[in-house]
């Protein structure tokens, strides 16, 4: 169906007058951005998505993702002549009480992902996209990037995996207005440049002007049918419309004065010309097509036993594994995303039972994170494994999951000096400080298969940010009973007696350590309780002080962890102002490769050191 | 000067087999990894490079950076030829008290780089080689990289960046063995594939069999004159050489069995052919020419007083933009690399005075730190600027600096939910956090002009790892005098008396909030003295103890951002176990867009908050 053409002109040319009265009315706001944007935004919106705008949660709406999330204003004016917002809600821009935020967030119902950190949202679309493949379903997902924010290699991680899927139910467009924030890209108006690394990256280029309307229809047309995923490169100008910015630097993240704002909006309609005329047209928006199932109910996801063989040592890593094809059987939503490395942290056998539910990213950690964003905003319970120091590489991108309260499921392998001889660089730690400091995260950290098991149960079913699931190289014994119960925020007791001097509250492989140093000290008749503290994002603080408190109220922190940020400054933390008398056992000189033994000795943190500082505290 | 072909094959055969033995002797390691890229690294060492093996020091020498760190054997095997590593120190490799970890580090002094976590060695080899051109010096870079670490983003930013600003200095070679850690990569032998992405990014690739010795000693000799940087995608084998593994999938970082070598090694002479065969020729190193000035002598950085207008309220942003001018007046080998964000970092004025040796990076934070890790490595001061939310880009790439003890210098700015309307995605707030977990970094939070030029004198003379420099958005009123002095791990009190109930401990923004708590407080009869904890890593423990206990023994952390790993727990570490009362005033919601005042009220970290507690505690 085509729409007037002189219908869609003056929705952009509206589109553009609130972008500049709604930063106006902030005071702060980059309207040139949004401007350049305006007649794509238009085009997409009026003429080429198919969604209902009365409805965000149906499956089958076309998906629009804000990759330049410093250009919300004309997101928001989209939804302003949608219907859904109304004026007063566009001149709350940017105040405390609106939920039209500085950039996208999930706080507007329309927004579909948190952005505002450049160069991801290409990876959340490419994401969704996968699911509408995965789930049959017909929709189409379109992503908006700012020409600077294309500099990021978080783009071109989302390209090439598009490129090698051939994920054709992808539309990006590039906005190319020539100017960055602080000068012109690189590539400035050079077209061919960026339709050539696409084309090199598998997508099929167009390239147009995107400032005609007529043009933009066709090319869109044109791209249905492309058996690539499609980049729409759109030669914009910075601050269309009003002739003192348009095309100039030094206007990037200016709102226009207020004493200026007649003149501005003057100049805006003389400008659109024509545009400015209303249109007696009856829009009416293109509905989805139902397409593929409804969403299976999968909460509370429920596992069976563990069936772990008691006496017999399994890493962690691959507990989580073996706990992953369970979650996979019992929730058909789980998906699994890995960075080639699913030989080491144990999803190889989930890639095996489900490879349809299995994406396999190549090493491109950021594109992994934003992928499992967007399968997860589209109804999937996104687990997502690599080892936990290449997190780091993807901090970002997590960072704005959990802004966007997307809730991840994580679990990061290779935790601490304990894997030994490939040496620091592969060795996670400071994940566990990074993912505490993650608003509305939980963080955990298992010591046996069945404790194991059992976290990433709990996991399956936190909803409310991000999960962290810390797991060990080197295979460990079992301590724990196929029916012991794990609950978020709690620990529990390995070791404990009446007659307690002090507690040490580990967790994971330090566990070990502990156990061995409890053994020495009761043969110096020094009696010690052991606390696994297996949650360490939350504590329920009320309850380990109560403990400690009654077990002699003296306490070592273990872990092979750096000390910042870590169980131990959690712990600390837990039990300020309780009295304790508290030592903390960390990383704390740079390590190196060598035998996992030779390092936790080197860094103080095995059952000798334990013993040493026990029995000084005593 | 044309080594004979044979002699070349000998010592790529003579790299297979070391490479070989030491990951047997380790029992762990790369070997198949190294195998492939042995024809490469031997015609590189003995045939292109120019460079004196005795002397690493030598800032002329070509530089080789392993990108691909798992194949160190490889690299150790080339030292082991070039005479200056033993046999016995490869039969060391990957123990604790040897040189030769598991992925290079800086341990061993011929390194260049630490490596290992993927796809960061070539912005390490940009950084080197814009050394080379602003110090005008002869020598070339090259950058060894795996094909399955193409896949990651960081090696598109490095790439763009060499394309745009035509490095031609540096040299890629991609070992192009098809195999991943887990799997066949995205593209496998279509090389053209990897030529196509390069040339599109502004490189001239060339296609080379990397097993032929003379083709590739003829690619090496062609790519040397090109206008742009030149990629050599070589097609080799995983394994080559050993035919049970050549080219197969499953032998990732797995060595070869102690029982099994003796029938390797035969595999391997076998396939060797007459390569096994000793070659009688004199080997000579090319030494590199002498070129560009020796370096400056420029430590200790000395500034001249700040000169800021006492009642002038100036964003310690911009403060650090006139410290930075003066840094690099003072300190001829300072360089400054942004990130598109110069106008609001405070680093524009730099980038005028001194266009050469500013290094605009564009929207790609994780190339821009591993340029100024190659930078700094060339012996440049790297100072690096962005909005501190950003730092979580490149975390990956800080924390592989921390590993190679690089010193860099990095300056987060708009810190916090003080800046208001932007919004979460734009505000630093797990800063801190991140970056107090890296070994040996420094974290230092100035709250005003003064401070902040002092504390950037400080940040210039610290080599020992990462600093880091927390600043505001907005504008601070003067609190400090030209003449004050700022240590490392020390504080300074800004209000105190001898009746003092309580220490509020803050830092930046927050000191101001504190402040009119304290004019409150006074007139309420509660005496309160006032920390700037400006240095929160590291924090002289025993002199804040011995301040907090002679002023009331309770404290009140302030602090915005997070928190976990914040400021707050920062005091509670340097004061556990000496009775003090304390309460942490932190961002606990996740925030919003809105007014800074809002912002701070809604997470209690306003004057209010502080008020508040501080009456329930007294």
């Amino acid at each position: 169906m085509q729409i007037p053409i002189d219908f869609l002109a003056h929705k952009a040319y509206l589109m553009r007058k609130w972008s500049i009265i709604m930063t106006t009315a902030a005071g702060s706001g980059h309207p040139t951005s949004a401007l350049s944007a305006s007649d794509i935004v238009a085009v997409l919106f009026f003429q080429v998505m198919r969604f209902d705008p009365i409805d965000p949660t149906n499956p089958n709406n076309d998906r629009f993702i804000l990759s330049k999330g410093h250009a919300s204003p004309i997101l928001y004016a989209a939804w302003k002549e949608l219907g859904i917002l109304t004026e007063q809600d566009l001149m709350a821009y940017r105040t405390f009480n609106s939920v039209l935020e500085g950039h996208p967030t999930p706080r507007f119902s329309r927004s579909e992902a948190a952005t505002g950190s450049l160069g991801q949202g290409l990876s959340i679309g490419v994401g969704m996209a996968l699911e509408a493949r995965m789930d049959h379903r017909s929709f189409h997902t379109y992503v908006l990037l700012g020409d600077a924010e294309t500099a990021e290699g978080s783009v071109w991680e989302a390209a090439e995996l598009a490129g090698h899927y051939q994920v054709n139910n992808l539309t990006a467009i590039i906005d190319v207005n020539r100017l960055g924030q602080s000068g012109p890209t690189m590539d400035q108006y050079h077209l061919e440049r960026y339709a050539e690394k696409f084309r090199a990256f598998g997508w099929q280029p167009f390239i147009v002007d995107g400032h005609n309307i007529q043009s933009l229809i066709a090319i869109f047309a044109e791209a249905k049918n492309s058996s690539k995923p499609v980049v729409i490169v759109a030669k914009t100008h910075k601050g269309y419309g009003v002739a003192d910015v348009q095309d100039k630097e030094g206007f990037h993240g200016k709102p226009f004065a207020k004493k200026d704002l007649d003149h501005v909006l003057q100049e805006l309609a003389q400008q659109a010309g024509s545009a400015v005329k209303e249109v007696s047209y009856q829009w009416q928006p293109q509905l989805p097509k139902k397409s593929g199932a409804s969403s299976p109910k999968t909460k509370p996801v429920s596992l069976p036993l563990p069936a772990f063989v008691p006496d017999k040592k399994v890493a962690t890593r691959h507990a989580y594994g073996t706990a992953l094809l369970a979650v996979g059987v019992a929730a058909p939503n789980v998906v699994v995303l890995d960075a080639d490395v699913k030989n080491s942290t144990g999803t190889e056998n989930f890639a095996k039972q489900f490879p349809d539910r299995f994406v396999e990213s190549f090493i491109a950690e950021q594109n992994m994170i934003g992928m499992a964003v967007g399968l997860a905003l589209r109804g999937k319970i996104s687990f997502v494994a690599t080892f936990g120091a290449f997190f780091t590489r993807a901090y970002d991108q997590i960072r704005m999951a959990a802004i966007g309260r997307v809730p991840l499921r994580l679990a990061g392998s290779h935790a601490g000096v304990s894997i030994g001889q490939d040496g620091p660089s592969q060795m996670a730690l400071e994940d566990i400080a990074i993912m505490r400091a993650l608003p509305n995260s939980i963080v955990l950290y298992p010591c046996d298969a069945i404790s194991t098991y059992k976290l990433v149960e709990l996991m399956a079913n936190y909803d409310d940010g991000i999960s962290y699931l810390r797991t060990t190289r080197g295979e460990t014994p079992i301590v724990y009973e196929p029916d012991d119960e794990f609950k978020l925020g709690d620990f529990s007791i390995l070791r404990s007696s009446n007659n307690d001097q002090l507690c040490i509250i580990t967790a994971g492989i330090t566990i070990f350590e502990a156990l061995k140093a409890y053994e020495t000290l009761k043969k110096e008749n020094i009696s010690v309780a052991i606390i696994d503290l297996y949650s360490i994002k939350p504590i329920n603080e009320e309850h380990l002080a109560e403990f400690v408190a009654a077990h002699g109220n003296y306490v070592i922190t273990v872990e092979d962890h750096y000390l910042q940020g870590g169980l131990g400054q959690a712990v600390l933390y837990a039990l300020r102002n309780t009295g304790v008398t508290i030592q903390c056992l960390a990383v704390t000189k740079l390590p190196r490769s060598g035998m996992p033994e030779a390092l936790l000795a080197y860094e103080d943190i095995d059952a000798d050191a334990i013993i040493k500082i026990a029995q000084k505290m005593i």
